[in-house]
């Protein structure tokens, strides 16, 4: 398995499906990050016993977070006692995993669907940039090694989020909330990448299909990368 | 100046800037539409007076309708009152047009100002097209002329909203929220082109400059150009 290669990690939506693997991966690798910190709305929840029992077999790498990406203060919040944690109030790696799907057909679809979806998988992860990026720009400052290159942001994408291919998968989904709200993701995720340059932070956009998957893409990641869809063999895929 | 070259045109956004040049245009052109729908979201307030002013001269020509984009509830009533007034049911051109900006910069853009472009720029245009979808359904099965191309959805978009020209011009204007926005709106107008090709409807994306340079782009386009992102030359740009 891939290990990250940097020090300080945090994965929103951590608490199911691959953010959760992502955190168990990345726990278990062979050269584990020294802190990961594990975004999670509810962490008294039932949702999240899975990860509580991760985090019972690493306690002192894992951090779980109580982090709402559709709830501003949440997210503030949380920034708030991230930051307080950091080591050295350096963040190396945010992954940007959290978010919801919606309906598939047009009809299914109206003004709620499309908000819901926007608040989760647009604004929150936006949001939690702005939150976190003095740590990021902390990050940047540090000196970089072999296997630490510099901060990243990673907003988790899909093959359907590209406007382009939208004709070949159609099929696969229609899903017009989901596609919106990743397109206008990829948007922010191309624009970030730009301004954030002269910060040294690196902001591409993965699109995966497993925990190992991404894990592999990011580990393989170079500044070239930055502000591109990639697929999970690390490919880049047109907007 | 071109005209349409159809029969029944909704512009949505109508009261001001290009979409109150696009109804002055279509009406005093030689060959004018049979009915333009002007939809305006207060025909009472001040800001319709040079609208009302046009209707003046052209009584039977135009009609003002209240579109307030952001409101589902305006649009329903909206297509109600469209439809009650469509000499055969046939909407031939739907312009959405109506749409808002937003802040420029990442640390002006919080939850607010993303939630209200994405409203009333991709939201409302999205639901209107719901709403007016039988209308324009109808208009494919009008026989057809050399003018008379088949019905169009035409979004109007800007070469901000292109997220591969993000490199370049985001020296122009940063604009998160308006971008992220107008990526969405490509989006479905996208996935529409495609859901609607078996209807017979085309639905291509329109960057202008102009009301003039809108209609040029309109009365030039072909099946061929249906989902697909066209600058006021009518020349295609990337996602």
């Amino acid at each position: 398995m891939a290990g990250l290669g940097c020090c300080t990690v945090l994965v929103t939506g951590a608490n199911r499906g691959i953010g959760l693997e992502l955190v168990r991966q990345l726990a278990e690798s062979k050269h584990p990050p020294s802190q990961i910190f594990a975004g999670c709305r509810d962490p008294e929840g039932p949702r999240a016993k899975a990860l509580k029992e991760l985090v019972q077999k690493h306690p002192k790498l894992i951090t779980i977070i109580r982090l709402d990406t559709s709830d501003p203060a949440s997210i503030k919040e949380s920034s708030r006692v991230v930051g307080s944690k950091l080591a050295n109030g350096s963040l190396d790696v945010l992954i940007n995993n959290a978010g919801i799907n919606g309906p598939n057909t047009l009809q299914e679809t109206g003004m709620k669907e499309m908000m819901d979806l926007y608040i989760t998988n647009v604004v929150g992860p936006m949001l939690i940039i702005k939150d976190f990026l003095p740590f990021l720009q902390k990050a940047a400052t540090q000196p970089r090694s072999g296997a630490r290159k510099g901060p990243m942001i990673i907003n988790v994408s899909s093959v359907l989020a590209s406007i382009e291919k939208c004709r070949e998968t159609i099929n696969i989904a229609v899903m017009y909330s989901y596609r919106a709200s990743k397109a206008a993701l990829n948007m922010l995720t191309r624009c970030m990448a730009v301004e954030f340059e002269k910060d040294g932070i690196m902001a591409p956009v993965a699109v995966v299909d497993s925990a190992s998957g991404m894990l592999r893409v990011i580990s393989s990641l170079t500044a070239k990368d930055s502000g591109t869809l990639l697929d999970w063999e690390g490919n880049s895929i047109p907007w």
